[in-house]
């Protein structure tokens, strides 16, 4: 009765391969200035949404994305199982608080900036297991939240370090079903944690970078895959430095991803005009330029096979003055659409 | 080739009825002395055990448990296919860092003080699903982490309210895995967020209330059963007071739990010799509670069907302090164990 999808390691082929219906990029008035800008799904052109604090705003975000999400399918609340959500707030308080507005059966996750990817290849095990007809799944950030959470209160004007990384401000969600001619996911490679001992908290690429490599070398020898395989393969948010360190380290274990790689974070903003140092980082990043950008390019078929490769620092303000270094996660999922319309 | 699993709106059944191979909880000296002490698998004698903070501290027990729970299953990391855990603190970084030292494919889960049933629901659903051969999951919190993050310094010595709870300091996990004479996990019904408004931080067992009635509720619906199926219907961490709201209300929507029903914050200590208020919290109380004395219980035959839910608010202290409710959640799974052995 049992039907093994595992395949080598740490991946595991999804053998209905479950489809991605609609998605929904909702971002802030920053990130549509950027490159990507004329692709976002909705321009927020006040970064607080209407709300009487950043928190609330970025709940707000998220809520707009998954109801989005929803509407786009078809479909209400009612006909979705699950609920699988994850941001950088204390307690992923964005996510619940969207949650409690929404009534689905609520998953929550933490994966720092890997949320968006642990999110979709989650909720893709759920649909392709029989536990689920349709899923939600996404990820959200706010500049302006996680700046006073993190680092200082934006009215301290602090300088940033030319590695230092952009919050997006933004949210994207899918939704998943069974049935239907949309982009499906095949393959799901889950990370380990990984940490180099990086303890620059302003180098978020670098201690990320080493995390993105394993589990993207580990996907390759699971599958027996290699880059030529895809179309794009994307990692979240490593920004301009932590890309080089990706792309050098995978091809000194035998992979030139050079043709094909990209990163999420440094697509979004274009740091000559928008002053966003190595690039955009957070939950919202790869769940924005995915679902903004990507599902559109898969679907106008642009991009027929593609692997989105979400990646996360694990530190908290606590651990770092603790002294401890900052360990890194990535979650990869392969995403393949052959527009058979 | 789907297998459709669900039962009900929020329900499903588990066809491959993954096994709980092993348990193991890890609690601090306040635990130890309490009602359930002689059954907790390492109690500690100093609850910083041997580290400088109480993070790492806590951090440690969970990787002693993970560590203890794949060693009585007589197996490796390496065996391991997913690590699914989550805690109390900002960023689950207690998780995190246990992660970083086990080198298991890492899923992190926030829910607050629900995180135990959901990551053994979770879990369980990779084994059922095809995804996984073995799973460990699991939970943790400590007294003297939750209370500096979410009150007060220890040092402050404040007052407790007589509806406040005591962090359990502790940590509980499980080895899950397809075969053999072990507890099996039947059924999961995953769990909305509920708000009733409530807004007293040192009353969360009235906030969360709501949630354990609402998913006992469902699962009743969704199954067909009443309180009587069940050997033990056991709440994670309402307290006195919480349990009651929750055996009144189920009482009033026609389910009579009174006379299977525990929760597990209230047996965990003795408010009358250890002043805990309305009993513990925490995600490492019904984590400890399930692996050091229910699981036993199942071994031994004395309980052959348990309804396990952890129950946990979402808030956080910036919630709090912009005026917002405490919204609850709640998520069940049930176990049930015919020894052939």
């Amino acid at each position: 009765m049992y039907d093994n999808k595992r395949v080598g390691t740490q991946t595991v082929e999804l053998k209905n391969r479950p489809k991605i219906i609609s998605a929904t990029s909702v971002v802030g008035p920053k990130e549509g200035e950027g490159p990507l800008g004329s692709y976002f799904d909705i321009t927020l052109k006040d970064d607080k949404n209407g709300k009487e604090t950043y928190e609330k705003a970025e709940s707000s975000i998220l809520y707009t994305s998954i109801s989005e999400s929803i509407r786009k399918g078809n479909l209400t609340e009612d006909d979705i199982d699950y609920l699988l959500c994850g941001d950088l707030q204390n307690q992923i308080t964005s996510s619940n608080f969207a949650a409690r507005e929404i009534k689905i059966p609520f998953i929550g996750l933490y994966g720092a900036c890997s949320t968006f990817s642990l999110s979709l290849g989650l909720g893709a095990m759920f649909i392709d297991g029989g536990f689920a007809n349709y899923v939600v799944t996404g990820a959200s950030s706010h500049f302006s939240s996680a700046e006073r959470q993190f680092r200082f209160p934006l009215e301290y004007g602090s300088q940033r370090a030319i590695t230092s990384q952009w919050t997006v401000t933004g949210a994207g969600t899918v939704l998943l079903g069974r049935e239907g001619n949309y982009p499906e996911i095949t393959h799901i490679t889950t990370g380990k944690v990984k940490d180099y001992g990086v303890k620059d908290v302003n180098n978020m690429g670098a201690a990320m970078a080493p995390s993105a490599v394993d589990t993207i070398y580990k996907h390759f020898q699971d599958t027996g895959r290699d880059p030529s395989y895809y179309d794009c393969i994307a990692t979240g948010d490593l920004g301009k430095f932590g890309r080089q360190v990706t792309e050098t380290m995978l091809k000194e274990l035998g992979y030139d991803v050079s043709k094909v790689y990209v990163d999420c974070g440094e697509s979004i903003y274009d740091n000559g005009r928008q002053d966003t140092c190595s690039g955009g980082s957070g939950c919202g990043c790869s769940a924005s330029v995915f679902t903004g950008y990507f599902y559109k390019k898969l679907l106008e078929g642009k991009i027929t096979k593609i692997l989105i490769i979400s990646t996360g620092a694990l530190m908290s303000p606590t651990t770092s003055f603790q002294g401890e270094s900052v360990p890194g996660i990535a979650h990869a999922v392969a995403i393949e659409f052959n527009n058979r319309g």
